[in-house]
């Protein structure tokens, strides 16, 4: 069960839009085909388009022209292209960014060198994310206790990074080492990330599960049936304030007023310093089809109603009880040890 | 546009399962069919299956036994029967006491005298219903202001009473006299009141309105988007604690967060003053397939995954702003201004 996989020179790719109906894989077409793969969700999650988005560039530059300048101007022109897809996620900039870098450090060798350190490096990446997914998994898993009661919200598993995952990751370490966990999957309106994989997820490593929708996980907390809540993030400023799937910051305040601990498990990847806080984090917005329609076909509302359609929100780091990297945990204040921690590497 | 009509001695309902797609309405059949629409959410909200189940006994006892003491057997047979169609809303409980009323204090007369004045209660639970929902209207529209953006959640309008509505009747109001007001609509997962019906209803009525996911919430009131919420109850205790459908809780939660006043709007009729606390108030669970499913038959999750769906979740009356009935305003300390408004009756 993988999430993307890189074989006798070909990317392929489980088309996650299908799930849990139907397991699809799929072989990565030309670049257009991989900008559509992530805009239309059907490869997500930040990590894992971070990864996805360096093999697309990797590969379809092989079809470039053999003319150095030529090239590189082809080569710039993709990674434009591709950062277009997906505006939250910062994984996606961050592989493209080190493709960038590898293309430029190598500008004075022949285009075909060019083209395997290309290669080379979109294999770095997925080599790391898988390590870093072990990190996460490690350091995260200590933060969870026996019998836990844990809440999660959209999907940070297999499905949302080329390893284990992120928040998930740590829970599937956690139940591995028998420490008798349940989770609570919030179903993550609108296109139900939690519903449709993260359940499903959970089921294919038998870990208990229960579903439950968006707006039941204050009466959970209510009722002492939560006693952790573990997320992702998108994209995490300077500040600590994290952008993460639409709902969380939703979770957070409520996870506050219930003085249940917030967790946010994300990979040195997923943090951009340049950003001073999360007002600065650009939100994508999507069409409203997406809350006005199920599975992007089943009515449930006036076709011509006006809807609002987010895809992601910022939790305010002082909402965090702890983030939780492959580099370490980092806690409140956000600013100086986030820059103790990542900055200096 | 009516949820109920009685006419030519029948009752008529809107089926509002079919909603927003069809409007289609269907002529009240036996006893068993009034129970299963109301089960099954053919009708549904607080105030209006108080009117229809008080129609179903009195239509239904006109088939029974002209013999008093085999009329009496079943008309009682009745009311314990359709009293097992949903838990919650006390409405329903109130109206079918209305009826065994009526009955005992009419148990010397002839059966037809009975039969005829069952109706002739279940008509005047009718008309009193929608005086209700215009009383409520005049006085909720006072706690709307000019621009407000009002959040509401579920369905509490024309189609959740046999009047205008009970929070939504409010609005309706404040929008006739020119307010200039704007309503988000929670989607209300897992049935989608929200998104079937209550956009539905607004758009009929011509109010502005945004559909957003149950989740989207939060992020609205952090951006200062939301003045106020206003919901209905299907059950308020003695100590103001209100039962309304789940997510309400959640919402009150984050508006007490975000310090934005939180209205609930129901007639005295939904008061259950026998009930000390919200502890008391009997939860409705429903099936996992409505949160497995949407709209019945569409899978958003593997089939044989774990849900949790309760119907309603319970508000502590600490978390509410004010209760607007229609006999007036009710603030905190509730258990002391609940007694003397309604009790004193």
């Amino acid at each position: 069960m993988y999430a993307i996989k890189f074989k006798n020179n070909h990317l392929f790719y489980l088309d996650q839009t299908q799930l849990p109906l139907k397991e699809v894989y799929k072989r990565l077409g030309g670049l257009g085909d991989g900008y559509r793969a992530i805009q239309e969700l059907r490869v997500r999650g930040a990590p894992l388009i971070g990864v996805f988005a360096a093999y697309c560039i990797a590969l379809a530059s092989r079809s470039f022209s053999s003319q150095k300048e030529k090239f590189l101007e082809q080569f710039k022109k993709a990674t434009r292209y591709l950062q277009g897809s997906r505006p939250t996620a910062v994984n996606l900039f961050w592989a493209l960014e080190r493709l960038k870098q590898v293309a430029m450090e190598n500008q004075k060798m022949s285009v075909s060198v060019i083209k395997k350190k290309l290669l080379r490096e979109a294999r770095a990446i997925h080599r790391q994310d898988i390590e870093l997914c072990k990190k996460m998994a490690e350091i995260g898993a200590r933060f969870v206790k026996r019998g836990d009661r844990i809440l999660v919200h959209c999907n940070t598993g297999f499905l949302a990074t080329s390893g284990e995952g992120t928040a998930l990751a740590a829970i599937y370490k956690a139940h591995r080492i028998h420490k008798n966990i349940k989770v609570y999957v919030d179903e993550t309106r609108p296109l139900l990330q939690g519903a449709r994989l993260t359940s499903w997820e959970l089921m294919k490593r038998k870990v208990p599960c229960t579903l439950i929708c968006d707006n039941m996980a204050a009466y959970l907390m209510k009722k002492k049936e939560i006693d952790k809540v573990f997320v992702g993030a998108d994209r995490i400023a300077a500040s600590g304030d994290a952008a993460n799937k639409i709902g969380t910051y939703s979770i957070a305040v409520l996870a506050r007023y219930h003085k249940i601990p917030f967790y946010v498990v994300a990979p040195f990847s997923s943090f951009d310093l340049r950003l001073k806080n999360g007002d600065a984090i650009p939100i994508e917005k999507r069409s409203q089809d997406e809350v006005r329609k199920v599975r992007g076909k089943v009515p449930i509302a006036p076709a011509n109603v006006s809807a609002w359609n987010p895809a992601f929100d910022v939790t305010p780091g002082y909402l965090i009880s702890a983030i939780i990297t492959d580099k370490g945990i980092i806690t409140a204040p956000y600013r100086e040890n986030i820059e103790r921690l990542l900055r200096v590497k």
